[in-house]
């Protein structure tokens, strides 16, 4: 018995107490955030498996459910613990709530267990489906029932060094930095409250939340955000965020929270927002309360669906995640003064890089990881990166999501492809950049992989659309040139960025899935093909693009890309037969721009070298 | 008073003794075809209009709804009616569904009355759902209530010359035509029903039912289908389709009930279908009845509701659909001769044209209409046209769905842009194909709009693709070179093709709608970008594409599109620096094959024209 086992059986220990049949755990908190603080890492604590999944214990098994992406990982760092791998996104797969039903068949009673914080609505209700397709009856007392137990923290009794919830500094940011007064907000918001009929609503979304308050933090990392819930009414504004008293050193905070007072907002205790929810609606202090389904948990849904009497629940999609999506003039003035600077500091970084590995100066992954973080830590304003930096080469890029170890990462070397994908926050923005340079010389399946994949940024970038067209359909923009070769990549063509808040938000988004959100003007979106050969190399090319009008004629309104992110492409490797007239003008009026807009403000060496990288090509 | 105003106020007549505040009337048949027989023209009959539309009539209000392809139409054809126009598929459209509950917004009690043959069941519900969103309850008595009565041919009593259901010759395909025997296709579908637990199920769309008994007929204009019913059960096949005693001139249709009746098809009256249907619902004869939710009409689905005992019925997408759009070895193959007879007398047609013109003889657009049609009935085993043809010179090929007047069609002179989309039913299969032809001398704008719009042809056809990508995903890529310069066209790209069937078919279709059925292999499908200026010119290039497999490597499973069509894009007028060197090589290929292919069968003269048409450019 190692470590890990010996907490598997900690937790059946508690079980068997319970009378459950099953616990899940998961990797979410309770706001359903992409990425979540340690505190709500428990599959890692009690198996030892660090990456991402949802954990399943019975009492006579133990499964980890994890992705293509992990499969290594979690085979290693499970191994001696007893815990099963459970592979999803292959063909074979089978997901929890197919799996649940399934093991327990020949069950009288199945009582399943699961922390309703760390579940959205919608997990559970898959669950329950599931239970219901194979023919069990809910909380019923037949032959075959089910019941699913709302347990949240029941890990706490054992996990005796669990994290507290994340308690770092609020920051307000200005009308100046941000466009909108949090009053212009709740303004707007209340507005679109009384057009729907509803005199309450409740924001579960960190970012969403940062957004309306104009606050930031760093409760997670890489996300500005703080943990807390938002409740408004027609007359009142709560904010559940205080989770004990403010540090004497957190002036901040301290001085946040009593500008947000003075605009009316009421600064509650983190904890109590349960308590005040149930209170309210069961008193009938609201008739009809707003929630957002993509990120309300499962104990608050609960809570409130079994306290409410009269008053309404309507479960649908916050209109804040559209209207943060589309930036206003001020925040679109400083994503391109982020990225802006964040050019600057890329520039310096690939001479660096070109130089080092051309003089022969020892290099590996981890140290380019850390010279370009230190590039942007110059920048006033910076708060840290957007994502945790992937510093790739070799064969260590065709890994989509590769980890740059700390110790032992690959050694450089003058040939082949190094991809580098990072991001910086700023106060005024957000960036999100990928370059692969070729650091010597290349092969020719290198060689074309990197013009087909460039060919078809530049397809995407370069498309003038109708307004109003889902990004479903333009997706394939960027696909093309590397289809007709049969190559493909697994991952989205972009995502939307945030400013000065996550990387990743929606609700636009070029994937292969249906995604019907039309670009609008304002949207702030990457544009990321690559292609990934396991064993050799690995390609992309990433720029953040921002949606704008390119006007009206007798066919309809246009829309098109206009380039934020500057960093010249690099032309050395690029095999131009593969471009057409109309990609090689795109390549070098972008290189052309790249360079008179930041050879002024870089050191001379470093601008030279620039003037020679932007050359015109074709 | 006109004839048709008389028309209304005789069906107000009606109204007032049934006590009806409105009724509806549309174009449809019972089968929910896409086009329908002169018996469901009663909107023509009623008004006056002959175009595609809907008809209200209230005792103070009448109005046709129909799209901006026949705005002109309909208010040239309704003048003198007192109906008015509602247009649709305009920003400040409000349908039927929407107009009823505010035109009746005083009422208490509002009834509104339909036929329900000539409805689908979804189109009820939407009615009655904008009923009950408007506050009114169904079926009661309260302040606001509202009843949809069925009226199943309340018309007849004053439509005293309404044509009857049609009955054209029914032939049956040979297994060497169609690969699969009616056998094989009923144990094919009974083994999908078994799979699924229904023991009846009812096909109601006429193509699928033709595909199913391998028939076909001439019921409905330019589609071979016979208007019919078939209702399958685990141990028999009823077919609903005798509409009265076989004419003695008729054997095929004989001959043809004589072979499916040996083939365990059991031939019943048409008429008797609701009957049958009532009878095996209310009696308990089958326990779970499939229903095709796109086809059934709301007459039979009320009568059964009405009528089920312990009978579930269950409204789905039918399987027939998908199978037949994906055709077998034989189909193809059959395919691939229509097209090749149908190229060899297209390129007769455009030796003719060109001739014609440059010799001054006088040709108008019904006459070249009249010559393609000539031309194709030379062929054995021609049945005729798969649509009506659009014949059309200079700003009249601007009208995507332009009707050649028979008389007083446009002169063709020697210069500018002549459009033909024309297609043929052949015992073998279906075409669809547009040409536009340059007759001489061009603008420099009819030069640029033709080539982008074959730059957007080829584009797709000669696209690469994963297998399983949603049809949604590439229609822009017809798009793409268009968008570039700020066109579009508002039709889809293109829509999958019958064999020997109807030439618009599904599931699959390349639209701006988010259709997620992927292209697959044997599917046969449009490919027919356009741009349509006003009072100028319109520019349509359309091929039909096989789907074929093109292999499998480390990125997955790849698709391609094979052309069908047989006939030379001209490049008279060609912009050759608008296209890259692999759209110039795709169509110096496909020119170069169409001459190969079709010269040996061509008179000499026409097959020197051709290869003179044929050359390579570029």
């Amino acid at each position: 018995m190692n470590l890990f086992s010996e907490r598997v059986e900690a937790v059946r220990r508690i079980m068997r107490r319970q009378g459950w049949d099953a616990v899940i755990l998961t990797g979410t908190d309770p706001h359903s955030s992409e990425y979540s603080a340690p505190r709500w890492h428990p599959v890692g604590w009690v198996t030892g498996y660090t990456g991402e999944g949802d954990l399943v214990i019975t009492l006579d098994h133990a499964g980890v459910w994890t992705d293509t992406r992990y499969f290594i990982q979690a085979e290693r760092e499970l191994h001696g613990s007893g815990v099963e791998l459970h592979k999803t996104r292959v063909p074979e797969q089978i997901l929890i709530p197919e799996w649940l039903p399934g093991h327990f068949s020949s069950f009288e009673n199945v009582v399943v267990a699961l922390d309703g914080q760390s579940q959205s609505v919608s997990s559970v209700l898959d669950i329950r489906n599931a239970f219901l397709a194979q023919g069990f009856e809910e909380n019923g007392k037949g032959s075959r029932a089910f019941t699913i137990a709302n347990a949240s923290n029941f890990l706490d009794e054992i996990w005796l060094d669990r994290p507290p919830v994340p308690q770092t500094p609020v920051i307000t940011l200005g009308t100046e930095q941000v466009g909108w007064s949090r009053k212009q907000k709740i303004d707007w918001l209340r507005k679109w409250m009384q057009e729907r009929g509803h005199d309450a609503l409740l924001l579960t979304a960190l970012d969403q939340i940062a957004w309306m308050l104009n606050v930031r933090g760093q409760d997670v990392q890489y996300n500005p955000v703080v943990i807390s819930y938002l409740l408004m009414t027609l007359d009142s504004v709560q904010w559940f965020v205080r989770k004990g008293p403010i540090p004497a050193e957190d002036s901040e905070t301290e001085d946040s929270f009593y500008e947000l007072t003075a605009d009316g907002v009421n600064i509650q205790d983190y904890d109590e927002v349960k308590s005040a929810l149930v209170g309210m609606v069961r008193d009938d202090e609201v008739s009809r309360l707003f929630l957002d389904s993509a990120s309300l948990n499962y104990d608050l849904y609960r809570a409130l669906s079994d306290h409410a009497s009269h008053a309404e629940l309507e479960l649908g999609k916050s209109p804040v995640i559209l209207r943060k999506a589309v930036k206003n003039e001020v925040e679109i003035a400083g994503m391109r003064e982020a990225h802006f600077e964040d050019g600057v500091a890329m520039e310096k970084f690939l001479y660096w890089l070109e130089m080092s590995v051309r003089n022969g100066d020892a290099v590996n992954e981890y140290e380019a990881a850390r010279k370009i973080h230190a590039l942007r830590a110059e920048i006033p304003g910076f708060r840290g990166e957007s994502f945790e930096t992937i510093s790739a080469y070799g064969p260590n890029a065709a890994l989509p999501h590769y980890v740059t170890p700390v110790e032992g990462s690959a050694e450089l070397y003058p040939k082949g492809l190094y991809l580098c994908d990072s991001g910086g926050q700023y106060l005024f923005g957000t960036t999100d950049i990928t370059r692969t340079i070729p650091l010597g010389p290349c092969t020719p399946l290198e060689k074309e992989d990197y013009t087909l994949v460039l060919k078809g940024h530049i397809g995407l970038a370069k498309t003038v659309f109708p307004k109003g067209t889902a990004c479903c359909r333009i997706d394939a923009l960027a696909r093309v040139p590397l289809w007709n070769s049969m190559r493909d990549f697994g991952h989205g063509t972009g995502h939307g960025v945030g400013f000065y808040l996550n990387v990743h938000e929606g609700p636009q988004g070029l994937r292969q899935d249906l995604n019907h959100q039309p670009l609008m003007p304002g949207m702030t979106t990457t544009n990321e093909p690559g292609i990934y050969r396991e064993g050799q190399h690995g390609v992309r090319h990433e720029n953040v693009y921002l949606t704008v009008d390119a006007g009206r004629n007798d066919f309809g309104s246009w829309l098109r890309s206009e380039p934020l992110t500057l960093c010249h492409f690099d032309t050395g490797i690029l095999v131009p037969d593969l471009l057409d007239r109309d990609e090689i003008n795109w390549l070098n009026q972008y290189n052309a721009r790249v360079f008179e807009t930041l050879a002024p403000h870089l050191p001379a060496e470093v601008a030279d070298w620039l003037r020679d990288k932007t050359r015109p090509v074709g």
